[in-house]
């Protein structure tokens, strides 16, 4: 059975041309990029190539684009990092909607003696600009505000929490791991000072991301070490990595303005399908400006878990809501941030992609419907 | 020209059947192995089978590796997360000939109010166990000594300090970046509680490591977020590169005692040579019980940048010490350790691997010799 799969903001296939480009760095150009040879700086030159084009996909410097693990590594590194080169402040403001990788982070430093401030949203899962200005205070060493969101897709109003942020001389960082290589994303525009991303989310290989850091931001490492990316992550250069993303995101940004449309217009199809065929079905976010690939749904009187299952024995690859905490059996904090918090529902995120098809959209929607109908009338 | 690659100790090339092993899991079976669809408990699979090859690879249980980006995470993640889940305790104990993934990290816990003490070595680069016993403390939260030096390749007596640290119940890591695929590694004879690896310098992929955490073992985590790696380590698991480091340590175990008998003949006969034919050649670490590929000259009257310069014109890739560390000017913090610190000396590391051949070893040493010769003349 070929498999509809419609969760691209868990990952997407690594492009051909991205992997076409790795190739050679794995076995015949293997080559340390730190070494003193002909080779490594062979190597080397590949990353300064992949270093440029990334800086120049966000508006960034080269020298401001510091390579890591991914985007977990970035949020930590982006909040850890902050906090440890400015110990006189203890105060940080982030939102109720933010990845694990900001949350779970935030748990740890509150237990360390750090003051968080949790922003609320509103039922679209939008931040209120004007509720990070009442927050800042003497003591705030950092605004983090996710750029969009990885479950219901809201575009955040970053550019203006940044404004906020400046009047104040606090350093703003935004996670933007959803939301590069899938709207346009530029640095200068947003007025932030760092900004994380992931090569997985937009065709390039697991394993690697970035963390754009303005020139002139005081920041401590998360991994210490070597003197990799200028003496503030050590560690081997990821070389193949490395290459992938760059190569992925240039591409990416290339056919953005046509991805975009051709992408949200199906997405759009398909939530008018589900909203006319689907009784019980609500789409969350549905009124906010939101990522082109981005449907999430609730569906009254369905279970979540059952009803994954029922999709992917359709031959529909869907999620609850992120990846990172499948398996999980409360309702994302996301949806309850948003007041979404209705009993004996079930939540499912599609999120469409580039290689996705009118004729898969139509299949995935079908199979939805004979799922629901299916369990309606047995209940 | 082509290149005599002798710097296997900074990367070695992704063995064929590793990157074909990989292959599949990047544009074709790309799923996040956290999904719950089909194609995701496929990759999930493949993630569990890696773990069980490395696990078995040095003697641990499946459920005691978790996977990270690399080295330098795997030594950032043991040092801080040890420190943090254990707050009472301030004191660590480790040695003077540590890469800077823990060095550097030593120097950020003392920054942090942390005690560290750095254990000395003798003239071969080896660590008296005796020192370890008299160093610890009711403070003592960590010991941390490496497996084998990564300049000299020294073997160092971990299972002597390991047993120590056992009886005064302090928890033992080692950085076995340098010995993992290259001599037998098992953490029950070692009986250590923790061990960093890294999967590119035996054959893996650049951007994948482990640590090995005994099962009880209280640790932090470094990177939070999602609930990969048993909620330990958070990020989207890098599937080609956890499946590409499995094959590669599984092989090299396979290889390992025809591949040590060929490295180290190889490495003995290079040895004799350069201190037969070239005046002012010593051999650092000598007299140790040392790594099959390492080999680690002092030439007295020559200079290491210059002399890595020719070696690159003649085709040969060597290295002063780490390459974690080239460009740097000042002398290793290894050798000095060691006592070596005359003036006018060039260090120059070979570090041989299994696809050199007796005749490259001969061009290397026929290119020193000349470079060397040509150089005395000129002074």
């Amino acid at each position: 059975m070929v498999t509809v799969y419609l969760d691209h903001a868990a990952t997407t296939p690594v492009r051909g041309e991205a992997l076409h480009a790795m190739l050679p760095w794995f076995s015949e150009h293997f080559a340390n990029a730190s070494g003193s040879y002909a080779a490594a700086r062979e190597a080397r030159q590949a990353v300064d190539c992949a270093r440029g084009q990334i800086a120049q996909a966000i508006g960034a410097k080269r020298g401001e684009i510091y390579f890591t693990s991914g985007g977990s590594e970035a949020d930590n590194w982006a909040l850890q990092g902050i906090l440890r080169a400015n110990p006189a402040k203890k105060h940080v403001i982030t939102t109720m909607i933010e990845h694990h990788a900001m949350l779970r982070t935030c748990e740890a430093l509150e237990k360390q003696g750090f003051r968080l401030t949790y922003l609320p949203v509103d039922r679209s899962g939008r931040i209120d600009p004007d509720a990070v200005e009442r927050a800042v205070s003497e003591d705030t060493a950092l605004i983090s505000v996710m750029l969009a969101n990885n479950e219901v897709g809201t575009i955040e109003p970053v550019g203006a929490i940044a404004k906020i942020a400046q009047a104040h001389g606090v350093v703003v960082h935004t996670d933007a791991v959803q939301a590069v290589g899938h709207i346009p994303v530029n640095v200068q525009t947003l007025g932030v000072d760092m900004l994380s991303m992931s090569a997985h989310k937009f065709g390039g290989p697991k394993g690697i991301g970035a963390l754009y850091i303005r020139d002139g931001v005081r920041i401590d490492s998360l991994i210490y070490g070597g003197a990799q990316e200028r003496n503030l992550r050590a560690g081997t250069e990821n070389v193949p990595g490395i290459v992938g993303m760059g190569e992925a995101l240039r591409l990416a940004c290339l056919e953005l303005p046509d991805q975009m449309a051709r992408v949200a217009r199906m997405r759009d199809a398909m939530q008018e399908d589900i909203l006319r065929r689907i009784p019980g079905a609500h789409v969350n976010a549905q009124d906010a400006d939101r990522l082109p690939g981005h449907l999430h749904v609730t569906l009254d009187g369905a279970d979540s878990n059952l009803l994954l299952m029922q999709l992917d024995m359709a031959g529909i690859a869907a999620s609850a809501g992120s990846a990172c905490s499948s398996g999980a059996l409360e309702r994302s904090h996301v949806l309850l941030a948003m007041g979404v918090s209705g009993v004996h529902q079930a939540d499912i995120r599609f999120t469409l992609g580039a290689e996705n098809t009118p004729e898969e959209i139509g299949q995935a929607v079908s199979a939805l419907e004979r799922i629901i109908k299916r369990s309606s009338h047995h209940t």
